[in-house]
């Protein structure tokens, strides 16, 4: 007789591609593509800390998967494999389904086969490893900015944090606005076709899970290198302009963390093709700084006056 | 500042061999041998229910490695990578060092370089994804196993089951023999070069984790096949002799788990050569009963009776 975590295993079993061996022996089976490298990534995520227990079910399967997706996106992989493990204090069905909907929904997206896993009595808490595969040598990686290179931003940043706000009670939006703003919070986009096209373009690349000052921090000090940005150049979404006056929204941008953009270096000389890519993924792409060799992280006002700033963690703000 | 879950990972932090990139970049990259596939696995341990919070240190880090190097062991890989993510309600310093030495030994035992994880605040967690490589084709797969095979057990069984009812203080044992049994639950010795020395011999294996009937039955479930298992030939140690009555000890070998023992089965004609491999690795292998074309586990009493055994679990038992 199937045991109740018999029964969770069924919903995650369907057909694996480019496998050899899938979910249900001791250990999985899969072949990396000649002269290819396999990129692999893992996150764990407890409740209460990383995510509610009362989330949306599909919404959290989602983000489980997003935000390993996005790990990938930030070397330029291409995502092929994951694994889960789970740990729920009860079997719930219906949770489960959807759950499993969230997860899929996404992983189908992007061609991702479910191969392992565990699951477990206790706690709530998901635990993902995410493989891709990229050709030998071109992964993006933090430690490859240069001096002289443009910082570019995906998309708009510090939405999630204007989620984060209203989901506290800290501010109050309309229904449009939240029906804007939740989904960067609660169902981000993994950059994963722009990590791809930036291969061979960028010199260095990460994705912007702890807010940007913080993910920026980490590709100068992997490079050795210093950077300014400028605040004017930070791109916010018209939701966030709307309910923040714009020293807030820019902190906001700098610091918020869960907007899962990427954040990348290439040579001023890219400039025009990096503007290109945007435009072929529908994806806007700001320039925001320069690479510089003194390290340091510097943020300029619109004046050109040097801001500082203590801190960057969101949580401390406001 | 670094916090001080950076310094978590500066008590992880240590050169990885075979590798492209390790830890500290948005995924680590590393690249397969030539005509091999990667096996690839994954357990998620809990506190209160995989292990206790108050465990030696040591003895968990080795363990937490340990059962996830099981597991390729009974696909013969070679295990070389390995990631973890730890979930602790607070960072102990000295807690730290104690887990990262017992898993570090251990790691470099196998060979098996740290290459990424993940950390984080909460409920006392572990999740590790191992990974490893064997020869395209090669790996030993549940769903092996043919009939006529013989089946083998390595080392001795139910001697973790001994130990846990000494720790639940369920039986006395003098000190000397919790010596003997204590490391088997705590300190599991991974069958690898067993696995290894198996590629081309055994038709199918399994590492006994949950107890002898509960994985030999997914093995016969994956090959749809059944068995006869003889219980006079199940490997009991002289300790669990020494305390228990022949059928408890022989029930304690059929369903304790926690001995990360493997199970295999192989072709009657590979029996010289399966006893050649055990004394090579200094390690007793039992051969413990047959493949048969009818579906069902059947276990036989000395005078030859069939017996009945109604649940798989030790926990129901005594």
């Amino acid at each position: 007789m199937p045991s109740e975590f018999d029964l969770i295993k069924n919903y995650f079993t369907r057909p694996a591609k480019r496998t050899v061996l899938s979910v249900g022996d001791d250990a999985a089976l899969i072949r990396v593509a000649a002269d290819h490298e396999l990129a692999v990534s893992t996150d764990m995520l407890l409740a209460e800390r990383h995510f509610f227990a009362e989330d949306d079910p599909e919404s959290l399967g989602h983000k489980t998967l997003a935000v390993n997706l996005s790990d990938l996106a930030a070397m330029g992989a291409t995502p092929r494999w994951v694994l889960l493990s789970l740990a729920l204090p009860e079997v719930n069905e219906q949770w489960l389904a959807r759950f499993a909907t969230g997860f899929y929904t996404l992983a189908e997206q992007h061609g991702v086969s479910l191969i392992g896993g565990d699951t477990t009595r206790g706690p709530m808490a998901f635990s993902v490893t995410i493989m891709g595969e990229v050709a030998r040598g071109q992964a993006l990686r933090r430690a490859g900015a240069k001096v002289g290179d443009e910082i570019w931003v995906s998309g708009t940043l510090g939405d999630a944090a204007l989620a984060l706000a209203y989901l506290q009670r800290r501010i109050q939006i309309t229904p449009h606005a939240a029906a804007a703003v939740l989904p960067r919070l609660h169902r981000p986009t993994p950059r994963i076709r722009l990590g791809q096209a930036l291969l061979g373009i960028a010199h260095s690349a990460i994705d912007i899970s702890d807010g940007l000052l913080a993910d920026l921090g980490h590709v100068l000090q992997a490079s050795n290198v210093g950077a300014e940005i400028r605040l004017d150049a930070l791109p916010l979404s018209e939701t966030l302009r709307a309910y923040w006056q714009e020293d807030v929204a820019r902190h906001a941008a700098l610091t918020g963390g869960d907007d899962y953009e990427l954040c990348f270096t290439a040579k001023a000389a890219q400039h025009a093709a990096i503007l290109k890519i945007g435009k072929r993924l529908k994806l806007p792409l700001a320039c925001i700084g320069r690479i510089t060799r003194e390290t340091g992280l510097i943020v300029r006002d619109t004046d050109n006056q040097v801001l500082n700033f203590e801190g960057t963690g969101f949580d401390h703000f406001a």
